[in-house]
């Protein structure tokens, strides 16, 4: 890996439609319409008075696997995803032709055989008005890599829950075939279907997407604090702590903090956190 | 409702095009990968040698609700899908453009008061070589018409099942959202939906779409008979005989009968026939 190589990367600009019917696979594929007499819920998986789910950005307008370019010298097999931060800056409409544009904007040295960590900024704009609908942030932990010397600073550490009982708790399991509904909004990455490869990966079974998770954790929100308006939401942000297979149960324990909400997620099961650091803004 | 009116309806060529994304999504609908280690049923969800549901084409093709056309005089509140068969001519393949061509076969006078039966026969052709993927007739009841007078004879009544205990049986516990992704496939009546409008129907919630329960008997036959091999079911008929509600459990009683297998569905909560007078074909 060397530093100027990956830091000056170029990303083409990614141009993307959405239709109302993915808006609400999108929905589904995070549980929404579990209850389908739930009305509030209804609004993200029934055209009428259809609303996007807040977090559905992180489909959007992505570059894909540029890191498997073996001129970015990154040892791709090795790379997990370590954060993922949203902000909105406008509802996102129901359907809309959006573009993303990413750009690398840190890279971390941890050290030879201590990994590194690559920061991207993707802004997703509307396409014609140009507006940005929103900004989002992924850490990447590319534990192969590391040692090439010079590299930026961390980012501030994000905050922690406080020690004491969660002001709620919401608990949704997840269903066996999580992951084969969620992969159909564009994440075609076989180790959330192919038991194989999730053997190889060195896991019991193939994992639910860490951005499922996440979209998890954002409708606990969303419900809880939000009265299900999407334009209530307008940040979220995560570290992914360790994996869910899909008929897991994420509960999801809430701190209100003024405006913000600070979270993270158990697994039910196995009484493990998959998600932490949460911080949810609320408008 | 005029009988030659019907009988000469002139229905454009409906072309549709359907990914490999639509086949998975479509499989899901019908509860195919509930169980996402069996390698069997992932043929249907995961795009690696994916294979189109053969039941598919019931959701290509369609002309749409051209029943409410005023000029076709038919009471379509009071309408009600009665039987739907298929025929496949070759394997579906998993992604394709397709033209379904539609045509009024047969129109049944009941007597005024009693209704009228109206078949329709779809053949949908691969676009291109236009050859013959499948041919689907359905039949509907039209409830609030007959009386017409001179109209065609019945078709012959379709087989029972014998009077003994069924070969194999099939359970399938549907969800509650079962009808929120079925309806992706292309299927968007509200009365699937929307509680206020199941209500009005006289439903206590919004029904599952009856060609859902049609593709999940179909699933039943595929994987016990067919070892899930896509090209050995060659048709499939039933009649349809009452509505399910998402989240019940649906028993598919099946009969081997030489090449043909006969069948029913009934519902495990309220042990009421959902389809019945089924028959399946064995390549």
């Amino acid at each position: 890996m060397e530093y100027q190589t990956i830091k000056n990367w170029k990303f083409d600009d990614v141009v993307q439609s959405y239709s109302r019917r993915d808006s609400m696979l999108y929905a589904i594929g995070l549980g929404f319409g579990t209850d389908p007499l739930d009305e509030a819920e209804l609004r993200f998986v029934y055209e009428k008075d259809l609303q996007a789910v807040p977090t559905m950005p992180v489909v959007l307008g992505n570059p894909g696997m540029w890191m498997r370019d073996p001129r970015a010298g990154i040892d791709w097999v090795k790379l997990v995803h370590g954060e993922q931060s949203l902000r909105l800056h406008r509802p996102l409409p129901a359907e809309a032709t959006v573009v993303g544009r990413t750009r690398v904007t840190r890279l971390v040295d941890k050290g030879a055989g201590k990994g590194a960590l690559l920061f991207l900024e993707r802004v997703l704009s509307e396409q014609g008005s140009n507006e940005r609908l929103a900004t989002l942030e992924a850490s990447l932990f590319c534990r192969g890599d590391g040692g090439f010397g010079k590299g930026d600073d961390p980012p501030p550490p994000p905050p922690t829950v406080p020690e004491r009982a969660p002001d709620a708790v919401c608990e949704f399991r997840t269903l066996p075939q999580q992951a084969l509904i969620y992969r159909l909004s564009g994440d075609y990455n076989p180790l959330h279907v192919d038991p194989a490869i999730g053997k190889a990966a060195g896991f019991r079974q193939p994992i639910l997407h860490g951005l499922c998770t996440y979209g998890i954790a954002g409708r606990a929100v969303l419900t809880t604090f939000c009265g299900h308006d999407a334009t209530r939401l307008s940040s979220l942000a995560v570290r992914f702590s360790s994996p869910v297979y899909p008929g897991e149960t994420i509960r999801t324990e809430m701190y209100r903090d003024g405006d913000r909400v600070l979270f993270r997620s158990r697994l039910l099961e196995r009484d493990i956190v998959v998600l932490n650091n949460g911080v949810a803004t609320l408008a």
